[in-house]
């Protein structure tokens, strides 16, 4: 994929607001999302950064792969007006801050998306130092969000 | 992606029976897992089936391979012996002859990566038709699995 494919894609996912179904599905579906996001980034950073010799460049990949898809696939859709109330899987941590602050939300979200598309390409190199790099960057911008936006439990 | 980096990846995560985590984790992660690709597919469903007048090909591209991303991202590791039993984010339907059959398991676990592969390349060419199609051929795959190794609630 070439970078300004990338780029339309990160644009078009971060700021997307159509809605998507009631506000329970958009609870269970977004914390289902980040959940395997953390599935996903666990099995990388026990390959790059706790049990190295278990590095597996392809498995690695695929989590990358899987992380950034998610990233692309229209998260905003799942944030719709309403939705800082509610139970999906479990009661949401969603902040009302995020709709009294959309700029910063979007700023942020351009940031994850931004970090998982890099993420992506560094698997594909296959640099075990630069995946653990970016692999650091990309917790930077989950827990920027989280800081701003998430109740604390 | 060419087709034979995609047949590799499709066996790697079709046969992967790697661990991963306590049983209530691999449970939730792949409730997880499901549960977005559900979301994914019922946005395809939308624009190609029930209002293909809203029909956007970048968002089919985006939830195609958001489909193919966690069918590649080796959720064979996440039915780990013992997980026919317990409680990620509900309790797991799944049969314990999901381990009695590991065969049929595979080859239903093949089916489905293939055709979330191929509709993501489907997606690609944006042919609403043979978007549609494949679409069908992928919720067949789902139905298999479920109708052999699903527990009804």
């Amino acid at each position: 994929m070439n970078r300004k494919i990338l780029f339309v894609m990160t644009l078009a996912a971060a700021v997307s607001v159509a809605s998507a179904g009631p506000i329970e599905d958009q609870i269970r579906w977004r914390q289902s999302a980040y959940s395997f996001i953390a599935w996903n980034s666990g099995k990388i950073k026990k390959q790059v950064v706790d049990q190295p010799e278990s590095y597996d460049k392809q498995q690695v990949i695929a989590a990358a792969n899987a992380i950034a898809a998610v990233a692309n696939s229209g998260l905003g859709a799942l944030y719709g007006p309403g939705t800082d109330q509610g139970i999906g899987w479990r009661p949401t941590q969603l902040k009302s801050e995020f709709f009294q602050q959309p700029e910063e939300a979007r700023r942020l979200a351009v940031a994850f998306n931004t970090a998982a598309n890099e993420l992506a390409r560094v698997a594909q190199e296959g640099n075990v130092t630069s995946i653990k790099a970016q692999l650091g960057k990309l917790n930077e911008t989950c827990k920027s969000c989280h800081n701003s936006f998430r109740r604390r439990d």
